[in-house]
Order: structure tokens, then sequence, then C-alpha cells
């Protein structure tokens, strides 16, 4: 059985001439592309299977923290439920079985997926219901990427923020390292509930799920360890508009060869909503992951 | 000024459960696509521009080499002047001048691209001709991915096959280190003169320029000092149809998260094609580069 730091690949550090002349500013990317199952949340789900006594693990998520979570299980030989909506794409359904996961559909018009959570959570007994986000563990397991940007010499670093556990990740392992980056959110201006958040001192959330492209951000509200970490460890949170963030995606793809997702993008948004603010810093930006639907990337593509 | 090894960027290495899966094969990607410029050529260019003694280089290309020989020289300050086609593709001439290159546009319905060199190189006084792969100085740049693969136990190592600049410098790193892969070749079966080249034992040349999509790997011939270590060092070449190629480049897409260009994935197309070949076998698909023209990405997303 592989520790945390065996189990997980390093992130991806990729710097791009191009990329350095079209903005004018000294930017490196980090890539968790290339991570297992192609998101930063692999580090998440590994160390949560990893520490909880319990056998079985049940989350809701039709996105990468479902496939993260059923590899994970997979390696620790543990047993691994995924509620998912019936109206998922294929690919991703598929993704996750093939990890070896019991997949739940649901149809959400009828029942919520967190009730359906619940529902299952009494049906199996001694099941570990795991938040892709609000658990002290997926923090500890996303830190390590913190621990990893503490080696280089960043002056920012600005990381994607959807229910805030990469962030507040990252942000622990900057703390505990010493490292004096700040640390800024990138939060798509359709789900600025983050934003809203720390402008107003607690946790204000969304009314509704945000139809924002980037499908990793639409959460409702940043969890609650995740916000005791970032309402002091983040210096602020940039608003990004989608289009802002369809732009980012098509300029890594073409000035970095990067092929990610658009809450991948985040970051790079971010600096494109204000360049001024990066001039003569060091600025590291964390690309998320890279699943995305690929007639969706083609669309993103032809914009 | 940097000596080679600290100039170039170690290759990528990528490992995707998914495209193991997919393929039941032990597969590993060695991916040159973020390497300086997008492409090996890079290691080429810099091994080149750092060692001849001219203050100016001359070259012909409308692709991956005229940038890495453009940039390299712009970071050893010698002059660089590129021949291409006037109707190359602007962002292609763009890249180049960004690079600090001259570029010299030829209408080659009037005088070809090697012509012209000639006729420049007359012009200029103490310039060097460079050959994007035919020269031992091109052939040490590249073996330094050779170096970095012999320090993995790989059955078998793939690489596409062009000029054969890279294979040869593969070829060279592996020999030098006593590495015992199979080094295997994956050509166009549309460009598919190196192939021919190794059954009748001699160097068989294209009759036209071959229209395969992998543009990188439409040259006429192999170079000479490549062919003196390729009609050794190659185990086989795989001849791949460009059906097969734009399905690796799809596959790797949607399964791997990598954008590479049509002549990067002919390692994995090469796969493609014979599959049982593989069975049980520690491979590594060497993917030369990823600049690729996004309208034709675009399309083979779509196929």
């Amino acid at each position: 059985m592989k520790t945390l730091l065996e189990a997980i690949r390093p992130t991806t550090f990729i710097e791009s001439e191009k990329l350095k002349t079209f903005t004018n500013l000294d930017l490196t990317i980090a890539s968790e592309t290339f991570q297992h199952t192609g998101s930063f949340k692999f580090r998440a789900a590994y160390n949560l299977a990893l520490n909880v006594p319990n056998d079985e693990i049940l989350t809701a998520s039709s996105g990468n923290f479902g496939q993260a979570l059923a590899y994970a299980c997979q390696l620790l030989n543990k047993k691994c439920t995924v509620v998912m909506p019936e109206n998922s794409a294929k690919v991703k359904i598929e993704a996750v079985v093939n990890y070896g996961a019991t997949v739940d559909l649901v149809d959400t018009q009828t029942v919520g997926r967190n009730e359906r959570v619940l529902q299952l959570a009494t049906q199996i007994p001694n099941v570990y219901v795991a938040s892709a986000y609000d658990d002290l563990l997926v923090i500890e397991g996303n830190s390590t990427l913190g621990d990893e940007l503490s080696a280089s010499d960043f002056d920012v670093i600005i990381s994607p923020v959807g229910g805030g556990g990469l962030a507040s990740g990252i942000s622990k392992g900057l703390c505990r390292n010493g490292h004096q980056a700040k640390l800024i959110g990138a939060e798509p201006l359709l789900a600025n509930d983050a934003a809203r958040s720390l402008r107003a001192g607690k946790i204000v959330p969304n009314e509704t799920e945000p139809q924002t492209i980037a499908d990793g951000a639409r959460t409702i509200s940043l969890g609650k360890h995740n916000w005791a970490i970032l309402q002091n460890g983040l210096t602020e949170i940039i608003e990004v508009s989608d289009e802002k963030i369809i732009e980012a995606t098509r300029f890594l793809f073409a000035l970095a060869n990067l092929k990610c997702e658009p809450t991948g993008a985040l970051s790079l948004g971010a600096v494109l909503e204000n360049r001024e603010k990066f001039a003569d810093r060091k600025v590291c930006l964390v690309v998320s992951g890279g699943n995305v639907d690929t007639e969706i990337y083609r669309r993103i593509l032809d914009f």
C-alpha cells in the first residue's frame, strides 16, 4: 500500500516563451492535468481513502472527484459508490465504472444528489460519506501541491476556487513551509460566492447552482473547513468572466500546448482580467485539471 | 551561455490509466510538447547554434525546426534566417519572427526552398546552412533524449520518423548508455521512404513531398548521417495510415489529456496498427511535438 507521496505524481511545471511574450509576464504553469485521473482531486481522494478506517466510501460527483475517488479506492482495495445524475455524459460514467466503482444514477428531477447520498448512507453499513472539498483529509491531500510549490520562489500563486478544497490545501502547504507567496483565488464571475464571502467576512452561498462553463467551480458554497483556512489564507479573489475563461483555455492550447478544462484555465483567466497587477512578479498559474468533453472543447477552440 | 543540458528541458513522462486500460498495454508517453518552442527540435537547434563557429545560421523550414533554431539563436545572440513558403500559416511566420529571426518568404511556385537557401548562402558571408536532420550536431542534440530514456527500463521505444533526426539521436543515446530497448520507427504510410529504405538496405527517397497529415514527416528522404545510424539502429519501421494517426491524436487528447501534433501521434498510431505486437512489453511512446494549427486540430477532434 503506497503512502500519499508515493501514490501521487508531482505536478508538471510548464514554461512557455510564447505565453510569456504574449502576456509580457513571468508566468509558470503548474499543471495537474497529468495527475492520476487527470486532475488534482486524486491527491485528496487518495489521502481520504487511505486514512478513513471504513472499507466503503460514498460520494456524489459527476466530475473529477468521482473518478479520483474511484481510482484511489481501486488502488486501496476499498469499495466505492459514486452518485451521479442519470443525464451525466456517458464518458464520465464509464470512466468511474472503469476505475472499479459502483455508479448510482439518480434522476435529479425527482431526488437531489445529496438526498440520494443520505438515503444510501443509511443503507450501507459503516460507509464513509466523502465531500470533495469540505474534509480535513481532502485539504491535507491537496496540501501536497502546496509543498511542491514551496520549492520555487514564486511571488504570486493563483489557484482556481470552487468549494475551496484546492486553494485551502495549497494555502496549508505554503504556510507550513513558511513560503511568503501571495495566494490569489480565481473564481468564475458567474459563481462568485467565494469572492462575496471574502468581502462579507463569512460564508455566503450561491442561491442556485451557477451555470458557468467552469463546471468544476459550480459549487453552491465554500466548505466550512476550507473557509477557516481561506478567510486569511487568500490575499484576494479575482472574478473571471466566462469569456476570459474561454480565452484562457484557448491560449493555453495555442501558446503552451496545454489541453485543460475550463475550470483549470481560471488562473490564467484571472491574469487576463488584470495583467498590470502581475507585472514584475513571478507568477504561478495552477491548472487544476484537464478532463473536458471533446465537443465542448471543440467549441472553445472555435470561439 | 548555457550548455546544452542546461538549456533543454527534460522530457515529460506521462502515464495514463485510461490509455493503458483502453489499449490493455503498458504504455508510457515521453512528451516533447513542452520542450522549448514546443518540440524536440530545440535540442538539435540549440546544440547546432552553440557549436558552429558561425555568427549567422540559415535554414529552410516552415515548421518546428525554424522556430527552434530562431529561439536557440536568440538565446545565443546569433543571427538567424529562416526561409519559409510565402503561403505558410501566419501564426508560424509570426512565431519565428517573435523568436527574433529574419523570415525570408519565397514563392515556391517560382523558386524552390532549397534553391533559395543556396542563393542566400552565397549572399551572406560566413553563414552556416543548417539541415533540420542531416547534421551530426543535430543528431547529437537529439541524443540527449536517448540519454533520458536510458534511465528507464523500457523494452520498446517507438519514435516518429521523418528525416530521421529524432530516431537517430535516440538510437545514439541508447547505444552509448548500453540500453537494450528495441527502437521502432513510426512513419506515415503515405510517406514511407524510410520503411522502403530499410527493406532495400539503402536510402530510397519519396518521389514528391508526401501529403500525409503528419506534416513533420513530409520529408523526401532520410538524411545520410541519419541513415548511417538507423540502418542498424532501428529494429523495424511501422507504417501508420493517416486514419490511425488521426485516431491516435484524438486518443491522446481524450485519454491522456495531451495535445499533440499529428506527427507526434505517430508512435501511438504504430501501436494502434498492431497492438498484439506490444503485449507484455513496457513501451515508451515518444511524442515529438505539440504545435498544430487550431483549425486542423478541431477537425481531428471531430472525426
